[in-house]
C-alpha cells in the first residue's frame, strides 16, 4: 500500500468518479471564528465516498472475473453495485433483512442482486463465503483492502489540489473514521502531496477506537456494535492495514457526540446547502466543535441521510 | 448586452465566485426514463446565482463608488452584501419589516446596513432613492441590469464546458424565471459557446408571465403578486432588457406547480443531497415532470431553504 497506488486509482477513476468541490461559507466561519472547508464528498456519485474505492477495486480485477460481492446495509454496498454494473460485472450485495428498505431497493436499482440474510439467525461471513465459491465472485471489503484504501485516497489528491488553489499551505484534515480506510488514503496522499497538511480523525463519541488505538500505539476494540446515530462509521476495531498508516501520519484523534453530529448536519444545511447523513457530519462537526487548526478542512463524508432523522435534527437545530 | 460583456463578467469572477458541479444521478435518471443533469447554483457563495449577477455589477462600478444599495427580502440581497463587502464597500439592502428573521440576520452578517420598512405604509422605491441620493450609493437592480445579466450570464459559460465535458452536444437547458436575469444571460452565453442548446424558462403556475410573453411575443403581467410557495422568483413583469433578449432565444416557456417543485427538492434532497429552496427546484421540477429533452440540463438556481417548510416537504414526498 503506497502512494502510487492512489495515483493509479486517480488514473482509473478519472471521468468515472466526480471530482467533488470544496466548499465554505463565510457565514459559518464568522460564527465559528475560523475558516472551514468542507470536501463535499455527499455530492459524489452513490452520495459517498465509498463510490471511489468500489471503483478502484472494481476496475483493477483481473480480466476475466465474473462478479463481486459485498456485504453492507449502506454506502459501500451501493458504491459496490454501481461500480460492478458500470464495468459489466454481477455484484451481489449481502444485507440484512431488518435494513432500510429505501437501501434494499437502491442497492437493487444501482443493478445488484441483493441476498437478505437474518442477522440474529445466520452467518453473513458463511453466507458470502458460499456464494463467492459456488459463483466465482471476487470479495470486495470495505476498508481493509490496498485497492480500496487506494481509491479514498483519491480525495486526498483533490483536497491537495483544492486547498492549494484556496491558498491555504497548511491544516489539519479531519476525515471521518469507521475502519480507516478514506482517513488512510487521505493520510498518504497528503503525505506525498501536501506533507504540511495532518489527518485527525473524528468519531462519534462510544466509538472511539481508532482515537483510543493512535493514542495507545495498540489497536483498541470498541465496547459496542450500535447505538449511535452515526450508523455509517460504526466499525469494531481499526483495520489491519489502515492502522499501521495511520499510527504512522494521523491524530491525536476526536470524538464528537451524536448531537453534535445532528446540529452539523443542520449548520451544513443552512449554510453550505449540502445533505449530509449523522456520520457524514462528524468531521464537520469537529470542525465547529473541536479545538483545530484555523484553516481547517473537514470531509463531509456522505449524504445518505433517512428523510426522518434530517427533518428532526433541522427541527432541533435549524 | 451581449456576450463580450458576460466573458467579461466572467473573468472579474474569476477565483471570486464558485465553478459549481454539474451533477447528476443514475436512479434519478432511471426512474424518469431520461438522463437529467443539474448545475446546482445552490452551492454558489450565498446560497444562489445571485452572487455571480451582483458581483459583476459591483466589480464593473467606477473608481471612488461608495456604495451601493439593493431592495430585496432574499438572495439577491445577500449576494450583493457579501460582493460589496469584499471590495470594500458599503452596503444598504431595503427590506421589509416582515422579512423572515434569519434573512435580515444574514444581510447584516455578510456585513450590509439592514434597513426596514413597512410595506403597508412605505413606499421602497422612495426610501431607497432618498438614500441613494443622500450618501451617494448605487442601486443594483436584481435582474433589469446589463452588468448583472452578463454575471448570471457566466452560469452558462459553464454548463457550455461542463456539459462538453460530460459528453452533453445538445440539450434543453431549464432555468427558473423570475425577471430573466439568469435565463437572459445562459441563453446569450450558449448562444455563443453552445448554439445546439436551448433555454426554455420555467415558472410556478400563476405567475407565468414570461411564458406567456414568449407565447405571445409582447410581455405579458402576472395578474397576482403572491401566493406560491416559489417566493424567489414571483416578479410581476419580464425585465426590459431581459425579455428581447429571451424572445429572440429561447422558450417555449415551461411551468410547474407548487407541489411538483416541493417533490423535486425532496428528489434533491434524496438522489443529489443538495438543498433547494422551491423557486431553486422549479427547473428540476420541469426535468421530471414535463415533456423535454434526453439529455436535458436544468439549473438549480438557489438553496436557502425555510428549515420548517424543507422538513414538511421531506414528510410529504421523502
Amino acid at each position: 500500500m503506497n502512494f502510487a497506488m492512489i495515483e493509479a486509482a486517480a488514473a482509473r477513476l478519472a471521468g468515472h468518479a466526480r471530482v467533488t468541490p470544496l466548499l465554505n461559507a463565510p457565514l459559518l466561519d464568522a460564527a465559528f471564528g475560523k475558516r472551514i472547508f468542507v470536501k463535499a464528498e455527499c455530492l459524489q456519485l452513490t452520495g459517498s465516498f465509498k463510490f471511489r474505492g468500489a471503483w478502484s477495486a472494481v476496475s483493477a480485477l483481473p480480466p476475466g472475473t465474473r462478479g463481486v460481492l459485498a456485504y453492507s446495509s449502506g454506502n459501500h454496498g451501493q458504491g459496490v453495485a454501481l461500480a460492478a454494473a458500470r464495468h459489466g460485472l454481477t455484484a451481489v450485495v449481502v444485507m440484512p433483512s431488518d435494513a432500510p428498505a429505501v437501501k434494499i431497493a437502491n442497492t437493487r436499482a444501482y443493478g445488484a442482486e441483493v441476498v437478505l440474510y437474518d442477522r440474529a439467525t445466520e452467518d453473513r461471513d458463511a453466507i458470502g463465503a458460499a456464494l463467492c465459491a459456488a459463483r466465482g465472485l471476487v470479495l470486495i471489503k470495505p476498508y481493509d483492502d490496498a485497492q480500496v484504501i487506494a481509491g479514498q485516497g483519491t480525495t486526498g489528491l483533490d483536497i491537495a489540489a483544492q486547498a492549494q488553489a484556496a491558498g491555504i499551505e497548511a491544516a489539519e484534515v479531519l476525515v471521518c473514521c469507521g475502519g480507516g480506510g478514506l482517513s488512510a488514503g487521505i493520510a498518504l496522499a497528503l503525505e506525498a502531496q501536501a506533507p504540511q497538511m495532518v489527518v485527525r480523525t473524528v468519531e462519534p463519541a462510544g466509538f472511539d477506537d481508532m482515537a483510543r488505538s493512535l493514542s495507545l500505539g495498540v489497536p483498541q476494540e470498541n465496547a459496542a456494535r450500535s447505538g449511535s446515530v452515526c450508523d455509517a462509521i460504526l466499525t469494531p476495531a481499526p483495520g489491519a492495514l489502515t492502522f499501521p498508516i495511520l499510527h504512522r501520519l494521523a491524530g491525536p484523534g476526536l470524538v464528537v457526540s451524536d448531537d453534535q453530529a445532528l446540529q452539523a448536519m443542520a449548520l451544513a444545511f443552512a449554510h453550505l446547502r449540502i445533505v449530509l447523513e449523522p456520520g457524514g457530519a462528524v468531521a464537520l462537526a469537529a470542525a465547529l466543535f473541536c479545538d483545530t487548526s484555523d484553516p481547517v478542512i473537514c470531509v463531509a463524508s456522505g449524504g445518505n441521510a433517512d428523510p426522518a432523522l434530517f427533518a428532526a435534527s433541522l427541527a432541533r437545530f435549524g
